[in-house]
């Protein structure tokens, strides 16, 4: 099963967001907008069953924090896929790289960027048109961060929330 | 916001749902398939908040259960809604019964039928061919539940999942 971990903007953000991906991401329809901490990888049950218990660990050791964005940008000439810049919070990295040591797959290619996919699979023109038109809006967004979300892939390449894992050690 | 309750079959009993859904059902592309343990109510922060803490409650006093699924019904003539017919678990009444008592909003209209939705907003005839054809299809699932998630629209209608709720007590 295909499998990956991401962070979900709250609703506000998302929703502007959406207002973006609609026109310009073909994976709109597929998941909710994110900010990817490890790319899609393969677990079988015994394995994912091992990592839930890392990612517990590794979500009871952090703290809620604010993340800025105000910035678009692009991948290009890698890709084209156009993004929205996340301000370099060292949480992030502690995360994504804690994600792809131990007992986790290394999947990671290029070197890790936070970011939220505004646009891709564009062709090179409709890719300067609308980086040229992205990158002149003010858009800019403060959020809190306080959860991440292990998501699988079903064979219609929808993903679905198996679990979240909210910071901090919990007490009920 | 609006939130939902609901619970997901695993990934292999989604992918079959789907391929009925993505035909008959116009939110295919809106939430995967799904058993809804209380439907869709509105919600501020500070009374999600409390109500997190009453779902974790309900999580933690739960052990997992199977589901046996294999009939195909409908709610004709009070919609034309056609489901899967969910065995009726002991469980999942007593979960959606916690949900509408004390903090929780009461929004239930009627009586309580665990189902999992194929096909819905049919015209009458549609309903009457796609009832027929579907009735005879050997559908059987069993799956094993053990955690239900808190679900949020987005503007778009699609909806994000704010949190899982893992049955048992958990010791990290």
């Amino acid at each position: 099963m295909k499998y990956g971990i991401v962070i979900f903007p709250s609703k506000p953000v998302q929703d502007e967001i959406n207002s973006y991906r609609k026109r310009y991401d073909p994976h709109y329809a597929l998941i909710p907008p994110h900010l990817t901490l490890k790319e899609a990888f393969e677990a079988d049950d015994a394995k994912i069953a091992e990592l839930i218990t890392e990612l517990k660990h590794i979500a009871n050791d952090m703290e809620p924090f604010s993340l800025n964005i105000n910035k678009v940008s692009t991948f290009a000439p890698v890709t084209n896929t156009i993004y929205l810049k996340v301000n370099p919070r060292q949480e992030l990295f502690d995360m994504a790289e804690k994600m792809q040591t131990g007992k986790f797959p290394k999947n990671q290619t290029y070197s890790y960027v936070p970011h939220i996919t505004l646009a891709q699979k564009l062709s090179e023109d409709e890719h300067s048109d609308v980086y040229g038109s992205l990158r002149m809006k003010d858009i800019q967004f403060e959020d809190t961060i306080d959860r991440f979300h292990l998501v699988y892939q079903l064979d219609n390449d929808i993903w679905t929330v198996y679990e979240s894992f909210v910071f901090g050690k919990e007490f009920v």
